[in-house]
């Protein structure tokens, strides 16, 4: 593995070994002092052009506790904004000696291209492309649901669970890098959104799709084991997919209601950040069942063992 | 301590013990390499919701210097446009385990909330919220105080010391936190404002009032040891609370003429930035008996002191 | 050598000196573990002005590489935005014990002041003022000439060698500080240009001048060793200094057609970032005589070797 682009590049060994040194990560997110010395010496570079504070953190977090230096690029206000192309940008951070460059881009593909193209020498980590992927949001979504699980029955994988997606799946994507980790991890996905909120094509991928949710989280599609709620980009709530944010939430929202019909192990999950009352509830997403603040945490330690496992092999040497 | 919320929570004592922590990290800082190993490992945010590159770069400059890895998180472009509550970017930093998170904030009272809601783990630091408090201003003004008297008088401390603090004080932070730490440390503070910029309630704040800057610096309150000035907002020199710039520095500023009805010992003191010509002139600014340039170097040796106090109790154990 | 504001301060021992430990640092960065522990303990501030992440990211790797502490400075959002002057943000920037500031401001001669007026007790590194000079862009073009000459004879130096530099002259910092560095290590310079984009007093520099793109291109200033072409502000493209970017491009613009005229072994540079199809084209920028990429990696190990010069030297004693 050379770069992380897409959950669908990932076989289901490549999936659980990232999966398993997460755990490892986490372990020593436990400890007082957090900081591992692996990564000494290396450079990752936040090649952000989207804002996304939480991401972004969340990478600069996981990497310095690799001890790296991290540089932030913030795509606004730098040559970019002077008409500078992605390739002169790449060969620019090649240049300078990035080992890693983490990249956020309003373009589905503009990682892909990034590592493709030879632009750059080190790994490319895609954050969040367009509408396309982002992987390392599924990878900690399964971290969580398998370590939930794990805490029930010890070894438990995510084989045979049931796992409903929630809300704008068309322009989502957490849900197509969730659908497509998922499903290589066995469980299975079924889509829950409005027909204006699903993507053409949807009939290819491989899960189920309702478009009542009632109807799910009542077990019309098999029991639950989790219930993935997608953040509803305000901007995109017009009439051109839906009526109004109140008729949203009555229909795709997670409330104690529909809480109550799951199973009792079931688990309520969200990318965040969340518009409470829109598509989640204040009391679905602070219940007890809810594994939001989780997610957030093994996203730290998800993205440590990514960079971790794309950077550490090629270490030889050391320098200081 | 847990927490630098407010200088109204510090007794004497504790407020004594920083500054002596202070004055040791000061020494640090006069050595040609100034980096100690103690904070290695942990965690330190600066969440921003007010630009303010002096304080953050202030922070940022302590909590390197104690080895700490900072992560700067400006709420500007970030997912708190999108709509994010404080709650839920506070669980976010929690989860990302956060050892300390150093907090401006544009409302009064937010940091205690981030700090008392249990959203947080680690430590909140106070780095100015609305016109409520600026613990850490106040800490390294008392500093600065002290260690300019010990230079006459080995062992001084603020007992019976008498401040002028002129200016803007109902939108005033730093004099708020100031009245409040210089009395407990035992120092004697008159607020010298026009009627309009001093706040209701005052009668009731354990300090005098005057709104004659030259019957003040004449000794009509006893003779100073200090006068503190306070930045105007410029923004807020209208009509509703004063006629002119102009107006204002004849009334309220300090230029030569009033530097010379002091005693001779007497400091000037800004938390910076001046507005020069306006509340101070270059020359009350550039005296040597001004402090505003040692007062930002104090700064970092207080905000080092702080971070200090609070975390290095927390440690156990070294990973790396 | 206590700063770096200019080339013109540079006798040729010292940019001499420069290029070789530059030499010396690009080496370690060839290493996997590019980290050294020179600067251990030193803070580096890089106080920008102006928007130019290219500099800012190239200054933070070299800083980084050599261990230093890294504080960004935008000066956007700033309290420079309340009003504060150059004055007051370097006092700070003192006061917080900033071993080296490295700036970059819109007005020609802002680092020399900040510089020599006695605001600063740590180092001053020019990254870009005004129209006036960006000494680190010309000495690591500089250092890109002497390395490519290196690798066909080795011990080979810029004497004698013939530079083209063309386009908007006048605007150009990167244009002034090469012809001083270049005619300083024994070369010829040639500025090409259009009258209008040439300043005023041209006659008074050690270079000669041309209108006329393909009379140099083609021998009439003799052989030329490269041709360095300046980036189009695309914000002055107007009628007041030039009728249009096409008939730019058709006049000042290199292509292949232009390439083709040239000696074979000579280089094609730019400082970035380009405007592919303006002043420069695809397959002029991507050829094998391209230099622009190694001049971007040149830059960190040029900037590593000024900081290390001008830091390394106040060094004594260590601290953690």
């Amino acid at each position: 593995m050379r770069h992380l682009l897409s959950t669908a590049d990932l076989s289901r060994d490549e999936a659980i070994s990232i999966l398993d040194v997460a755990g490892q990560m986490a372990a020593t997110q436990r400890r007082e002092i957090k900081k591992l010395p692996t990564l000494r010496g290396r450079t990752v570079v936040n090649l952000f052009y989207e804002d996304s504070t939480r991401t972004r953190i969340s990478f600069e977090a996981a990497a310095k506790r690799l001890s790296a230096d991290v540089i932030n690029f913030s795509a606004k206000g730098s040559s970019v904004s002077k008409g500078e192309s992605l390739k002169d940008t790449a060969l620019t951070l090649k240049a300078m000696g990035a080992d890693a460059v983490v990249v956020r881009h309003p373009i589905s593909g503009a990682p892909h291209r990034l590592a493709n193209a030879g632009w750059i020498d080190g790994t490319v980590v895609n954050a969040g492309d367009g509408t396309h992927e982002h992987p390392t949001q599924a990878l900690l979504d399964a971290y969580t649901l398998r370590s939930r699980l794990e805490q029930d029955a010890p070894g438990a994988d995510l084989k045979g669970r049931r796992v409903a997606i929630v809300g704008d799946v068309l322009h989502s994507r957490v849900a197509r890098s969730n659908v497509r980790l998922l499903t290589t991890l066995g469980a299975e996905v079924v889509l829950v959104a409005p027909p204006t909120l699903l993507p053409v094509g949807i009939g290819d991928w491989p899960c189920s799709t309702s478009y009542d949710l009632d109807d799910v989280v009542g077990g019309g599609h098999g029991d639950l084991d989790a219930v993935m709620m997608l953040r509803v980009q305000r901007e995109r709530m017009n009439a051109a997919f839906f009526p109004s944010a109140r008729e949203y939430s009555r229909r795709y929202g997670l409330d104690a209601r529909r809480m109550a019909k799951l199973p009792e192990h079931a688990l309520v999950m969200h990318p965040g950040p969340m518009n409470r009352g829109l598509e989640i509830t204040a009391e679905a997403a602070d219940s007890p069942r809810s594994t939001i603040v989780e997610q957030v945490a093994n996203g730290v330690a998800v993205r440590m063992a990514v960079l971790y496992l794309l950077l550490s092999g090629q270490s030889e040497g050391e320098g200081a």
